[in-house]
Order: C-alpha cells, then sequence, then structure tokens
C-alpha cells in the first residue's frame, strides 16, 4: 500500500481535465506529496511488489481468456527521464508480459505507409503490459514542429489516433498517456550533465539542442494533441519530471491505479485439484536414470 | 566482482565437454561453491549491477554500430525453473535491450514452416540480449518423445539447428544453451506446491504429469540433442536445478562470463564534446512559456 506517500492520488491530480493548459504545469511542482527524494525512493521500492502482483495477475487471468492488457505511452522532450523510468519503474516488472518498444525515427519502409501501420503490431496482447518509449504522438509532435508533414495531414492524425484509441480500448486494451514535463533549464542540466560524463556520451544527440531550440513550438503541439486526444478511455496524465525521484513514484503509482481499475484475479482452475495431486502421488516412484 | 563465491567458475565447470553423460549430473550438486542459501542470495544480488553495467555497454556499443549480441537459450523439464531464472536474473537487466521470447506449442501457421521459421525472427539484434523460453530445441525434444515428426525429420533437425546456430553465430550473435536439471523427485515435490497454492494454481498443466512419465526417454532426448548441438560458438551448460538459488547464481555467472568475452566497451563519440557544450550553454536564455 501507498502508505502517507501520496495525499491526492496522482492519478487523479496529475490526470488532464477540461481546460487543462499545459503553461500551469510547474515541472518543479510535486503535485499529492509532501514527501523529499529519500522518501520518494522508499516510495518506489515499497510499492514494487505490489505493482509486481498486479501485473502477475493480469498475466494469469489472460491464460484463460481475460482480453484486459494495459498499453502506457511515454511521451516528452529530450532528457526528461523517460529512459529513468522505463527502467526504475518498468524495471521492476517481470519480463513475461513485458513488452517495450522504443520507437525512432520512422524507416523508409515505415513512411511508405499510414504513420499508424507501425504502432498497430506493438499493441500488447491480453494479459501484456506493452509500454512505448515514444509513440504515434511524435506523428504529431516533431512532425508538426519541424513541418515533416502539411498541416492538413497533422490535422487529419489528431482524428486517426482518437479513432485507432477508442477501437483498441474497445478490445479490452486500458491505455494512460503520459507525458514527463521537465524545464528547459532542467533540460540544458541534463544534457550538460551527459556531456561532462563520458559514459553518458552515447545517450547525447547533437539533434537533441536543434529540437531544443523550438521549445515553444513544442509546447505547443503537445498542447494540442493532449486536448484533442484526451479521453475518458485513453487519459493523458502530465508530470512534472524536474525531480526524477517525483516522476518516477508518480508514475508507477497511475500504473498501479490504473491495474486496481483492471482489478485482475487469480483464474479459476480448470482441473480437479485432488484427482492432480493423486496423479503427481503415484508417479512418485519414477527414477532416473 | 564475485568475491570468492565461486571457486571454479560455473561457465567452465558446468559447461558440457567431450563424453559429456546427462546421467552423471547430480542435480542436487552445486559445483564451484561451498555457500548455502542466504550467501547464494546475496551474490544473485551483488552481482546484479555487473550484470547491468555490461548490457547497457552492450546496448550503447550497438549503437555505433557494434555486431555482438547475446542470445540465451532455456530448457527444461517442467517446473525445473525456467520462470524463476527469467525473473530473478534476467529481471534484473534493464528493458532496454532484453527480449524476451516464450514458446508455446507451435500456431497451425508455424506447423506449416519449417520448424526453425519461427525462431529466425526472434533473434535478437545488435546490442540486444535474447532470451528463449524454450526454443528450437523442442523440435527434437518433446517431439522426438512424442513422436510428432518421423525419426528421420528429427534426424534432419540437429544438423539444421547445428547450422542455423553457426550461422548467426558468424553474425555476431554469441549463443549459451542452458538446460536447468532436475530430478524427477524434486520436480513432483514442486508440482505439488503449485496444487497446494491456489495463486500458483494457473501455472500448473495437467500435461505436465503426462511428460513427465516420459522422463526417461526425456533424458535420453536432452542427451541426444546435447552432444549434436554442442559446439565451441554455441556452447551447452548443464546447472543443477534443485537448489533455485543455486541455479540462478550460476545462470547469472555463466551470462556475466559470456558478456566479459564480448567486452563491450563505450563507444566513441562523433561529435565535438567543447563545442555541444558551448551550443547548449548557448541556448540557455530559453525561457518557456
Amino acid at each position: 500500500m501507498t502508505g502517507t506517500f501520496w495525499g491526492e492520488r496522482p492519478d487523479e491530480s496529475l490526470r488532464v481535465g477540461p481546460g487543462f493548459r499545459l503553461e500551469d504545469v510547474d515541472p518543479d511542482s510535486k503535485p499529492g506529496t509532501n514527501a523529499n527524494k529519500a522518501e520518494g525512493l522508499a516510495e518506489l521500492a515499497s510499492s514494487a511488489q505490489e505493482l509486481r502482483e498486479l501485473q502477475e495477475k493480469l498475466f494469469a487471468q489472460s491464460r484463460e481468456g481475460a482480453p484486459q492488457r494495459l498499453l502506457v505511452v511515454l511521451q516528452a522532450m529530450d532528457a526528461a527521464g523517460k529512459g529513468g523510468v522505463v527502467n526504475h519503474v518498468f524495471g521492476q516488472l517481470e519480463p513475461y508480459g513485458l513488452e517495450l518498444t522504443a520507437f525512432k525515427a520512422p524507416s523508409e519502409e515505415e513512411r511508405e505507409h499510414d504513420f499508424l501501420w507501425r504502432i498497430e503490431p506493438r499493441v500488447p496482447g491480453p494479459g501484456v503490459i506493452g509500454l512505448f518509449d515514444r509513440s504515434h504522438y511524435e506523428d504529431v509532435l516533431i512532425q508538426r514542429v519541424r513541418g515533416f508533414a502539411p498541416p492538413e495531414e497533422i490535422e487529419r492524425r489528431y482524428g486517426a489516433i482518437a479513432e485507432f484509441e477508442k477501437r483498441i480500448a474497445d478490445e479490452g486494451v486500458h491505455i494512460i498517456k503520459i507525458m514527463l514535463h521537465v524545464s528547459p533549464e532542467e533540460q540544458a542540466s541534463r544534457l550538460l550533465d551527459r556531456l561532462d560524463t563520458p559514459e553518458k556520451h552515447w545517450k547525447y544527440n547533437p539533434g537533441d539542442v536543434d529540437e531544443r531550440l523550438h521549445w515553444k513550438s513544442y509546447m505547443e503541439a503537445f498542447q494540442i494533441a493532449i486536448e484533442r486526444t484526451n479521453a475518458e478511455h485513453a487519459p493523458w496524465f502530465v508530470v512534472p519530471a524536474n525531480a526524477k525521484w517525483y516522476a518516477r513514484a508518480a508514475v508507477q503509482r497511475i500504473v498501479i491505479s490504473e491495474l486496481q481499475r483492471i482489478a485482475p484475479a487469480w483464474p479459476a482452475v480448470k482441473f480437479d485439484v485432488a484427482a492432480e495431486r493423486e496423479r503427481v502421488q503415484q508417479s512418485l516412484g519414477l527414477r532416473w536414470p
């Protein structure tokens, strides 16, 4: 249980509602908790078991035909902490039933198809938690900001995304969409840290600075994407992410809350337990070699 | 570092060599260590960081074109501990660059193709650790024992597997094949435990008892498969697995040792660090909103 760490739960306080304005979200804020970093890390560790149990039940019930699965979409500016959330929150899960897809710039083959063509095969199957590190939202974020697609095509995509998400939600996919929100100052500090640390050089991409210079346009693109695609069956959560520990604990709690809404249960057995026990007992004389 | 836990390293002591006989392996034995369970669990935890660092370097160097990747094949009788190894050893890894495939009985479509048709797409790409929970070896194990394929077809498959593994090894895939070896008594005890524990019922399959009755034939099939496909570039390791903690610590060390042989290194940067630092600094005036 979450104990006293959370006051207002982040699945409520960070959920996008009517009239949402991204510029009102302070990346330094920590809604729902007065805890400090040490307490945040303790919360992250102590809730891991709760998360794993829900995951195992979700996976188990799917073996007997339950259709539910979870899709978590992570979007953010570079160095906002997606990687840390993947490793420290979703890395707590068991490898069975976790499917991570890190979407890169589309390949030539992918660009020859509709933008959702590469997304569809990565939607999780029953019992699975699918995690998108970037997603179809790139097609209305960087593509909008950098003009990689004409305005009328970008406009079409908001509707296409809404229809796509509605369709898979109807099939049993629970969808939560998370934006990690850092300030440009914090991003600069993290980029400089990568440059100052040789074993982090491989994570640095000069293109990140190019994108950074379009910060205002990106925030506008996020605002519009969030407004146009926020839905009861596919809600957006904007997580203040200047403090990594806060962002990780908040994402963990949002995921736990959604799994609790699914309320997975151990499936009913389809065999006679006593008879099976007898069969195993009878085979006990077995010896090898 | 492994400290004093291991005397003879399991990547040496458990590696199949000339004249190997499965019946000489005692599932209760713990080659290479005199440690107890508590020390085994401590070793598992304390070596996790070493494993993660090797994984991160393997992934990082692939971003700059290094072709190496690792394929770990896990095979065993039911309830021998594959799931525990996946969760407790490979669950220590970061989700990036870990790809787990749990092969089930082949689908109708899969049975219409050669047995390697469904395997090939799951071979890990550069930088990735691919983990097979069951594999193409099922096609010479259960299929041989239960006569699902005629003897001449089984015979053909040993050669096909050897050629397949040689080909992918030449492409940069490091292959290690691990059999977790339990005794029939220990398997019965674990099956009974599943039957006695409602939240483990979903892991119980009445078919496991049917297979169990063919124990001797399975061991013969393992012996032949291991003999026919053991190779310098794709070695087999037989891990005594009656003690779960021993099996997990041994698999962890075998994987670490193989990654050390790959010896991944941080890739060289392809940008001017000082110039990039300057670009980030210059962008610091950026404010939003």
